[in-house]
């Protein structure tokens, strides 16, 4: 196997391939047909898919092609090939939750952001392979750089899918680092819209107050245009608001500062990641971005602290919430791994007092946060503390995830590091409600550092 | 049958009974058998339950009664009997949602809120009418003062099990108004807890961001302290807080100053109610209470002003939240009422900017709220426009539960007036958060008026 690469590592393209539909050079059967060719290569290796629906994806693409040799495509996402973590409930397909007690479990309907999907003329490929209620026991994926290394979870099958070039974009969700930690190990796009912004109806919570729905894809464009066209179509989650901004990837802004987060991962992070990380900075800083240290205002050094608490804040929460679905597994019998037992033993212990009070921090979390919006235009730091580990079950580090699933503000990773000859990627995060804003940075981030 | 009035009219008294529990004068059991007596002379009549577990309510209460022998109750709820409107999930009960697409429909789980009761020893003696998914068609239950009449909706079943005397207390929800006009109608203490506070797993949605679980209850105790043991032990909506106070009722405090709502309900309000709640404000200032009117300041106008959008404010947002649930079951072949359809098809016509709008409609409603609060303690009115009206299908207006229910604001029901010989309530409304301000003031307001 060729090492990683991450200037030369090639993944599809659903965005860039809509001209060629609109003037006939190409179209989504084919680009469909694309896709099921690596399926084919590479799946037995990878084991992105817990189930796949060939026929019927083939059907779809036909009739997108169909729509676009017409000139009346449905939407941005028609045509597209998706895959589905398999927490996500589908009506043609079982949703398993990665566990035994669901095995074969059909729902009969699909999720909001799969209804919207559908609509839209999105091809639905299959459902990809989820740890334990996105949560606990991985289930067999193998990272496509390396199948004697983890992929990252829980959204395991979703990105191994993309990274290895099966699909352009397959939907994730995050609780602590279920999107950006698959995303750093398989070099995806990974990104993690603002808290609230995609519904979650028809998704097995992990934790409801603080579950994300995001996208891994194999470029920046076709990340942000399936999660807003999901936003825009099947609304934000109840009471929420949605993402605002174009309906494809906004203009390149370079952003004028960006505050580095160190997090209690960087003295966890390996060497060479370390290195890498600097030297990203360092063609940030050549291309005319200041990159601001924590510890010189304090209303920022508030934020950098508040990352070294931010996990601990999660888990609480999530305990709390899901002990009711999990107390009713447990009654009938299920079979559960030791983490979601664990969650599940802490929860029983805790009292709503101890609840209020981890809501009580995070309030203060994301009040920080929003005190440095007039200080930073964003974020950045390390997408994990190094490259994906050797051993499925050695998951690796969230830590470099939950600042921003604990605080709901967007983020997302990109893969802009080669580190061992492995895929690593940097995060940007911003502010919450201003996805769109954030995209625009990263456009112009991995524009940069790819030029450099 | 006896004219209503609502100064001898009783009902069921849990909270009153626990000392004769512990005494030794009285048990659970025989609380129970009370109930089973008026089960069975009223229902045949009345048609509150669609199915009840009269031999595990038995049960139940046979081992609340020995645990009060020796001394060990679970809780406040130990031993106290509960009906569940038939919206919420029940592991030994089918969950039907007044809907033929969910007749003998079992989810083989507990919501939140039961788990919880079972835990703490509550009797579950069976399931209380719904209107179809707590807001289409009426399911044949009769006002207990009059069967010609409706008992309200949509929590018809639980309102007029506790009116009649079946049950000292049942749990109901609201969106519009399905606590606060079936408490109005039968007489009631209905009670709405602020927004969040009671966690709604496991109970069909009608609209997740206006949901409102609450209590029915023959006494203002009862219905504190059935909420706020569900509020302590399932826990409050995720990322929301739960009821502070004390287990049982607040003591009584005179509240200084109420401001007057009249909303779009005053006009259409009859003669004799408009008299009678007059009368309620006479007997107010008569304790001392200055009673506000909205004119008066123009912080309180914005008050009285947006009661004028609450109720299409609520009806936007629910049809643009419940359309992917209700197409899910449109495309199933569900058979859909007039007014289920009717939302299904304004909710396929919104964009989400409609419902962004609405939203931010809400919210200043909320702010406009909360800034009374240094200018009042509360706010008084009718629960209804008048007593209930003949035929069933005449639901009633739902105008004066909007507010509360818009803005999550907390307010209760009191059956404190007797109109043309049926009951009508008065609502007080708190502010977000301070349920035990409003009870307290609620216990004072019942004590004045009953005394007077």
């Amino acid at each position: 196997m060729q090492p990683y690469d991450a200037r030369t590592h090639h993944m599809p393209a659903f965005g860039a391939a809509r001209a060629a539909f609109a003037d006939g050079t190409d179209d989504p059967r084919r680009f469909l047909e694309r896709c099921l060719e690596t399926i084919e290569a590479r799946e037995s290796e990878v084991h992105a898919f817990v189930v796949t629906r060939i026929d019927d994806a083939r059907r779809a693409a036909d009739a997108a092609t169909a729509r676009y040799r017409a000139g009346i495509p449905l939407s941005v996402v028609d045509g597209m090939p998706v895959g589905l973590k398999d927490t996500i409930e589908t009506a043609d397909m079982p949703t398993q939750m990665g566990s035994p007690f669901f095995e074969g479990h059909e729902s009969h309907r699909d999720a909001a952001c799969v209804d919207a999907l559908r609509r839209g003329g999105a091809v639905i490929v299959g459902k990809t392979v989820a740890t334990e209620f996105a949560y606990g026991r991985q289930q067999g994926t193998h990272n496509p750089f390396d199948p004697s290394r983890t992929p990252g979870t829980s959204s395991s099958g979703s990105a191994a899918a993309v990274a290895a070039g099966m699909l352009p974009a397959a939907l994730g969700t995050q609780l602590k680092s279920s999107i950006l930690r698959p995303s750093s190990y398989c070099g995806t796009y990974g990104y993690k819209p603002s808290w609230g912004a995609l519904s979650m109806a028809g998704v097995h919570p992990y934790s409801p107050s603080g579950d994300h729905l995001g996208s891994h894809a194999g470029t920046l464009d076709d990340a942000w245009t399936l999660a807003r066209f999901i936003s825009q179509e099947a609304g934000p989650e109840p009471g929420q608001y949605g993402l605002e901004g174009p309906e494809t990837l906004p203009g390149a802004v370079r952003p004028k500062r960006l505050l580095r987060l160190y997090t209690p991962g960087w003295d966890r992070s390996i060497a060479p990641s370390k290195a890498a990380f600097e030297s990203v900075l360092d063609t940030l800083r050549g291309g005319g971005v200041e990159i601001v240290e924590p510890a010189s205002i304090p209303t920022l050094l508030a934020v950098e602290d508040d990352t070294f608490g931010a996990e601990a804040c999660i888990d609480r929460i999530a305990d709390f919430e899901m002990r009711w679905l999990f107390r009713g597994y447990r009654e009938r019998g299920a079979d559960l791994g030791d983490r979601v037992s664990a969650s599940l033993k802490r929860g029983d212990a805790m009292t709503r007092d101890d609840y209020h009070a981890a809501l009580r921090w995070k309030q203060l979390f994301r009040d920080h946060i929003a005190a440095a919006g007039s200080l930073v235009d964003g974020f950045v730091m390390p997408s994990s503390c190094g490259p994906a580990s050797v051993g499925l079950d050695n998951f690796g580090d969230p830590v470099f995830g939950t600042p921003a699933t604990c605080s709901g503000a967007p983020s997302v990773g990109l893969p802009l590091m080669t580190v061992n000859g492995l895929p690593q990627g940097v995060t940007l995060m911003g502010f919450h409600g201003a996805d769109a804003d954030l995209m625009a940075h990263a456009a112009w981030v991995v524009g940069h550092i790819m030029a450099s």
